[in-house]
C-alpha cells in the first residue's frame, strides 16, 4: 500500500508593514497551510491575501489560533481561563473560516499556535476548552495534534477527526515531547537530516529522541516550520525525499478520518 | 396598514475588565444588536456572552465592524486603504456569523460602527469596500445605512438588501446628516422628545433639523445608544411611545428586502 | 510615638473610552497613588490627566507597571523572559515618570501591577528584574512590597527602600500570602472590618488568617482598591478609623527609608 | 568654512518577534538615531537593545513619536484631539528618555513619525501639540523638522532649537513637500543619486523638485530610512560622498542651535 501523508506549514503570520516566514516559497512544497488568526500575527489583509495564494495554488487551509499576545508571537504561556479560551479560538477560527469562504475556499483544519500548541499537549482544560470551540463552530474541521496528546484525546471526546503531527525539524524528548528550544538538537536545520527524519516517520511510524532512543509516532502530517532561515530549503528537501520514498503528499483532508469531504 | 418598524443598539462593547453600554437593559427593548467585533471594543469573550444573551431573549444580531482602534473606541476617522478596509469588515464580520451561528443563531446584518459609519455615508470607496465584503461572505447579509448614503448605493450596486436607519437621539442638519457632536441639539437625552422623534420618523417618514426644517427620512430600523447614560430608559420611552402609536417592533430581517429568510 | 502610615490606590486606569475606577472620590483618602502605565489600562491621557489631579490634591505619584496584557487587564500570570520584563518596566517607569515630571511633580515610588505583582512576591528572577529595571532609571525610587517577599529581597540587593505593604481588603493564607481571589474570605467589602484590620496592620504589625491565625506583618504602606465597587466609602472608612486611633497618613516618601526627599 | 551635517535614521522599530529595519549596518553611518517608541513598533526590549547599541557606537539618540498605530505602522493620518495627541507624544518622548539615560546616554532629539511628521507639517494645531510636549519634558531637546513648516514654527514658539531635516532619498514638489508615495519621482533608490542630491542640499542649500525646478532647501540633517530595500548602501554611499565633498557628519547636538549641551 502506498504511503501517504500531509505537508503543513504555518503562514499569513506577517503584520502590516512587519513581514515573517517564507510563505510565497512554501506554498510550492506544502499540502496545507494554517493561517495566522491576528492574535500572535497575522493581521486581516495578511490573512486574506495568503487565503487567496493557498486558493491559487491548490493549498488547503486551517485556522491557526492562538493566545492573545502579539508582542511575544504567541509564543509565551498565559493563564487564561478555559471559558475566555474557548471564546478566543471561537473567534479567530470563525474568522479565518469566513476568510476562506469568501476567496471560495473551505476551511479544514484548526492547529493551535506555539505556547496554545504546548499547553493544549497536556492540559486537559485547555484541550477541552480548543476543542469545544471547533465543535461549536463545525464539528468537520479535522484538529492537528501531537499522537497521545491531552489535544488528540478531547478531540476525540468532542467528536472531531484527528490529524496526528509530527516535526522532523524538532528534536523529541524520550517522553515524546519536543525538545525545549535551546536544549541542545532542540532545532535540526540541516535540510538532509529533517528530510531523513521525516521519511522515517512516515514510513516507519518512529523518531530518535536526543538520546537517540527510538519513539513510536504514527503521524499524518508534517510540519515545516515558515519562519526559520532556510525555511524554503528544508521544506523542499522534505518534499523531495517523500517523493523519492514513494510517499504521497497530499491535504489532510482527503485521507484523514475515512470521511468524503 | 400596519406600520413596523426595527429597533437596534450597539452591544457587546465591553473589553475585558472594561465594562461599558447598559446592554442588558436594552435587551429588553429592542429586536436588533450590532454586536462589537473586537476593532473599537468587543473582545470574544463579551462577543461570545452577549450573543448568548441576545439569542435567549429572541434580540437579533448583526456585526458591528469597526476601524482598528481601541484606543479611541473606533471614533477617529483613519486613512485605511479601501482594499485593507475590505479585509477588515470581512475579518470581523466573519467573526461574528461564527459566534453567531455557535450559538445557535444567525448574522442577520451588519452595521459599520463610528468613524466608519460616517466614513460609508459620504465616501464612495469606503462604502464600495464594505458593500463588497458583506457580499463576499454572505449576501443575505442586510446592511443597515442612512437613506441616500454612499453606503445605501453600494449596498444596492453590490446587490444587498438594505435597512434605512434613523436615529433620534441624534440631531440632524439641513442637509440630513448628523449634526456633529458638540454642536448645539446634537445629541437629545431628553427621554420623551426622543420618543416622540422615533414616532414621527416611522408614521411620518420626517425628521425636524436642528434649525427646525422638515427632512424626508423614511427608516426601517432606529438606532437607539447602549452607551450613553439613561440610555435604556431612553429605549424604554421609545418603545412605549412606538407601541402607543399602534407601530410594530420586529426585528428587521422579518420585514426588510421582501424577502423570507 | 506618634504611628504613621501611607494610603496607596492604584489610579489612572482608564482606557480611551473605558472608564474604570474611583479615582476622584479615593484621592480625598489616599496619599499616594500608583498610576496605570498603559499596559494592563491607562492610556497616556488618562495617565496625563490623573497625574494633573494628584498634584493638584497633593497625591503623592507612583508607577504602576504591567505585564503587556491590556485584555487581561494585567492579571493573567505570563511566561515573559526577565530580561524582556526588565525592559517593560523601565518603559513603563520611564513613561510616568517623564509626565509626572512634566505635570510638575516627582515619581515617589513603583509598584507592580496585578500578576507582575504576584509573581514578584515569589519568584526571584522577576523581582530582581523589576529591581534592577527601577534602579538603572533611578535609584531614589521606593518599590512597594509584600514583607519577607522576594520583591524586599531583590529591592533590597539593588539597594532600593522598600515600602513594605499590607492589604486591609483581602484575606491572607496562614503563610501570609494573599488568599486567591474566589477562596473563602478572600476579598473584604465591609468598611468597618477593613478599617479594623487597617488599624490593626499600623498599631500592633499583625493580621488575621483566613484560618483565624496572628501573622506579623509590620506595613508603611495600605492598599485600597480603586476598582471595587464601593471603593471610595472603604477608603474613606479607612481612612476615618486611622485617625481616630491617632495614626497619622502621609505619603511614604516623606518617611519611608529615613532620608530626605 | 567648513561645513557640517547631521545624518539621521529612524531605528529600534522592530516589535517582538517581528523584525524590520537595518540598524545594525546604518549605526556605522549615521551620527543621529530616532528610536521608534511603541505606538508604531518598537516594542521595549527592542528600544533598549537599540539604545545600547547606539551608545556604544557613539550615535547621538532622539525618539520618534507616532500616532497609535501600529498595524499601520504609523503611516495612516488619523483624526485624533490635539490635546490626546500632546499626552501621546509626552508618553512617548517620556519613555525614550528614560530608556536612553537608563544605557547611559541623554536624549538629543526628538522627530515625529510617519503621517505625524507630514500633519505637522502642515497642521498647526498638531505641530502645537508636539512642541508644548517636547517643551514640557525638557526644553533643550532638539525638534527635526522641515524648512518653513508649522512643525518649524510651532517649535520655535515654545522655545525650541529646531534641526531642518532634508530627505535625499524622496522626490520634493514644487512647493516643497515630498511627493506622495507612488507619483513619479518620489522615491530614489540609486545610492549615487541620493548621494549628489544630499552634497547639494548641505553645500548648496537646494534640491530639485520632481519637475526640475530649484527650490531652497536649507538643513543641518539629512534622513536615511531604515526600512527601505538596499538603506544601508544607500547610507554609505551619503556619507562617502558628503566626506569627499569635504562635509562633517556630526550629531546634530553639537552644532545645531549654538548652544553647548
Amino acid at each position: 500500500m502506498k504511503r501517504v501523508v500531509d505537508l503543513n506549514s504555518d503562514m499569513g503570520e506577517s503584520y502590516g508593514a512587519f513581514k515573517i516566514g517564507h510563505d510565497e516559497k512554501l506554498l510550492e512544497v506544502v499540502t496545507s497551510a494554517s493561517l495566522a488568526c491576528g492574535f500572535h500575527g497575522g493581521d486581516p489583509h495578511a490573512l486574506l491575501l495568503t487565503a487567496k495564494m493557498c486558493k491559487e495554488r491548490g493549498v488547503e487551509v486551517g485556522a491557526h489560533p492562538s493566545l492573545p499576545d502579539l508582542l511575544g508571537f504567541g509564543r509565551r504561556r498565559m493563564e487564561v481561563e478555559p471559558e475566555e479560551l474557548f471564546s478566543y479560538v471561537l473567534y479567530q477560527v470563525a474568522a479565518v473560516r469566513g476568510v476562506a469562504e469568501a476567496v471560495g475556499t473551505r476551511l479544514q483544519h484548526v492547529k493551535p499556535h506555539g505556547a496554545l500548541y504546548q499547553m493544549a499537549w497536556t492540559q486537559a482544560d485547555y484541550a477541552l476548552a480548543i476543542a469545544k470551540a471547533v465543535r461549536s463552530l463545525d464539528p468537520s474541521l479535522i484538529v492537528l495534534a501531537p499522537p497521545g496528546s491531552e489535544a488528540e484525546r478531547a478531540s476525540f471526546r468532542h467528536g472531531l477527526v484527528v490529524a496526528h503531527e509530527g516535526f522532523p525539524e524538532r528534536g523529541y524528548t524520550d517522553e515524546g515531547f519536543l525538545a525545549p528550544r535551546g536544549a541542545p538538537g532542540a532545532v535540526l536545520t540541516d535540510p538532509k537530516a529533517v528530510a531523513d527524519r521525516a521519511v522515517e516517520m512516515v514510513k516507519d511510524g518512529i523518531v530518535r529522541s536526543v538520546t537517540g532512543r527510538t519513539i513510536e509516532l504514527k503521524v499524518e502530517t508534517l510540519c515545516i516550520h515558515s519562519d526559520t532561515p532556510g525555511a524554503d530549503e528544508v521544506g523542499r528537501a522534505v518534499r523531495r525525499a517523500l517523493d523519492a520514498a514513494g510517499i504521497d503528499t497530499r491535504p489532510l483532508g482527503s485521507f484523514v478520518g475515512g470521511r468524503p469531504r
